[in-house]
């Protein structure tokens, strides 16, 4: 199929089952946090309705679609241009069937689509408050690093509100921000009931937290052993190895 | 010094600045727990004052007299027979002087000791809710492992009223009520400042959580490297001998 690219854009391949995706070099780039949290989620049931809060390029649906037997993802994202780059890698990929993308606010969505409809959430959010760190210039990159159009509130407050009963949300972070996930988590009543731990080595501060909460679930935490990315010789871990599908 | 044992009881040494400890078989014997716990609290600077909710046979704070330069702590235990023993312990070390025991209640603790008083709060409290797990008809055992007189929102509020402000606390809990940790540590106002994850091995799921969390701070968790006990050959790791001083 012939996709038309823009300027500074490029087709990377994602070495599993033949997808690729649509990047602009000048733009936020996927890294190892949508593929990690993508296998994280790979428990999603068959014939599934997903909403992918924040969706940027659109990596972790069309990561999702080629791991799970989710029947619909729909993608929410309020940049209009990587709206148009996620919506021609879905093309690309011929996920149209599964694979929606709705350019809209997200802090607004319950207003778009029904209410308690979705059986799960997946969200790679802005990690950064925008009180903190450096803002990079590039509004682009700005809007999907730190919490300028959207914050942490706001994603699982809309979360709970448009996933079913006991419908679950799976989501990758920073581990800074791990005491604010837990505690809007709880306060929406979504139950943190799973915790795993990045580490790029295993004596070093972990780097991402992947965490999976269910919607009026009862407390009971399940911490996970750590995930380690590389080994003491600098290669990936065998578990790494297997998640990238080596 | 002579001191008196009762029957199943027995003096342990504790292999540490020449520290020994009273302990009774049939009663619940402390763990590794508090040995980390005394560890992870060891920048408690000279002169403070600090409080033990939850004091059992008195280890925890034994082991902070030898560690720390604290002027003074006060252990808070209800059990009449486990005070006795700790006040046995303390003589037992000559630290009569900086390490009192209470026999009192915790959830009426503010009604004995003036508020906002502490430098630090440390506690080893139960594990386990009332309503899960096998409960242990050893009434002793009991109360020191569920949350039978006191549970971690008792602890938590009364914790964030005996500190002053920027006090810190200290706790070592189970990885499964992390959420309910974070949760309630944020609503009384003592924001989790540090986690560590205590592992048996490397790719174990963890057994224990370090928590440390300062009155009145702003949000921001600094996540640890894992806290590693045994290495693959089963000896203990060399952070962990050097914890017991080895």
């Amino acid at each position: 199929m012939e996709i038309n690219l823009k300027e500074n854009e490029r087709i990377d391949d994602l070495e599993f089952k033949n997808l690729k995706i649509i990047q602009n070099k000048k733009n936020f780039c996927f890294g190892i946090d949508s593929i990690l949290l993508s296998d994280f989620a790979k428990e999603i049931k068959s014939n599934s309705k997903v909403l992918d809060l924040g969706t940027g390029t659109g990596i972790l649906g069309i990561l999702l679609c080629g791991k799970t037997n989710l029947s619909k993802i729909i993608g929410i994202e309020i940049q209009k241009d990587m709206c148009d780059m996620a919506q021609r890698s879905i093309a690309l990929n011929n996920l149209e069937n599964r694979f929606e993308i709705l350019n809209y606010d997200i802090r607004n969505i319950d207003f778009k689509l029904q209410m308690e409809t979705f059986d799960y959430v997946v969200t790679n959010p802005p990690y950064k408050k925008i009180d903190t760190g450096i803002q990079n210039k590039e509004d682009s990159i700005l809007i999907a690093k730190h919490e300028v159009k959207c914050n942490l509130e706001d994603i699982i407050n809309k979360s709970f509100k448009m996933l079913k009963n006991n419908g679950t949300i799976y989501m990758v972070h920073r581990p800074d921000r791990l005491v604010d996930i837990f505690y809007l988590l709880r306060k929406y009543n979504l139950e943190p009931k799973q915790l795993r731990l990045v580490y790029s080595k295993t004596n070093e501060m972990p780097k991402l937290v992947l965490i999976k909460a269910t919607k009026n679930s009862k407390p009971f935490l399940k911490v996970d052993k750590p995930l380690i990315i590389y080994n003491e010789d600098g290669n990936y871990t065998d578990e790494v190895l297997k998640i990238y599908n080596k």
